[in-house]
């Protein structure tokens, strides 16, 4: 065994334990509390696991659920965004590259580069893994609203104009089957709040 | 779109939020709270995707991944069932196999029974890929309690033995050589604490 690897792998697993104190601005469907980014994580990667069905293209669903997995382990060193606050800063994307490029440096070299090659694959968007990935990273809090009858959309005061220029191009360009739904759903909800 | 199996999908993913709630013994690593089985299933994932070179035969690292993910579900309906309260009794198996049959039978037919196979084989922990998912099961909270100085062993007063007959057959079954390393951990730790 190379101990020296397995202390590198720990040292890694260890610091991600991390993530489940990174709060996010969604609650549970039982709203006791809001969510973390772990959980939401392991979420997702079910999400993944269930749903590749309707992905825009082909896509590997065991890759787009390792994405799911480590997308957010950045939020470890700069906390987690909200899709309400704003959009996202050249600064925060090099915050977080940063905070890629340390974490995924904590573990042996070939194995770190290829999940830091994983994480920016996600962040570009650009293959049907990584659109599908986004999707799905869009679609779960937009159901969590739904299924809340409101969440942070009544939290932040958000129009129904605003879900669809906020959650529908990221969904439509993954998964656009699943926006579909979602279109009839978000009208539906705001037509019950007027 | 198949609209029936979208809307059965969406019942399984909503249901299994409840494993949020869901809260085991052992502590997060900062000690703040208590960990609960959805952020644990994420961490477990990843430390499938990270170890598989310690597995005891040869293993499929994305099936790993997917029983890790699914293999607590059955905790929605009975509970957690700590390593430090007793033996599980036929009861409890029992228990957690129809818990299994009601959650996967939420899913559309082939895709639920697909999945109900997977957390079977996980259970039965006979192939290589559930022997080493079932390793990882126990690594996991036993190296917490290495790194927060005790957890659950100093809280349940735990023994140096009963820690080996405990952890030992399953990590020693799936993963020897973590199991090589666990040994002297935890040597240590308990010489320390004398």
């Amino acid at each position: 065994m190379q101990i020296a690897a397995l202390e590198k792998q720990l040292d890694f697993l260890r610091e991600i334990d991390r993530l489940k104190t990174v709060v996010r601005q969604s609650p549970l469907l039982d709203k006791s509390r809001k969510e973390n980014s772990a959980e939401h994580s392991w979420h997702l990667a079910m999400y993944a696991l269930l749903l590749s069905e309707y992905a825009s293209g082909p896509v590997n669903t065991d890759r787009v659920i390792q994405m799911l997995l480590l997308h957010d382990v950045v939020e470890i060193d700069v906390g987690d965004h909200p899709i309400h606050g704003g959009s996202s800063s050249a600064l925060q994307l090099e915050q977080e590259s940063r905070a890629a490029e340390r974490l995924f440096g904590l573990l042996p070299r070939p194995q770190g580069d290829a999940l830091l090659a994983l994480w920016q694959e996600f962040e570009r968007a650009e293959t049907e893994d990584a659109k599908f990935a986004k999707a799905l990273d869009r679609f779960q809090p937009l159901l969590v609203n739904i299924f809340t009858g409101g969440g942070t959309w009544t939290e932040n005061n958000v129009s129904l104009e605003q879900v669809f220029s906020r959650y529908g191009p990221a969904i439509k360009r993954g998964a656009p089957l699943l926006w579909v739904a979602c279109e009839q759903w978000v009208i539906q909800h705001f037509a019950g709040r007027v």
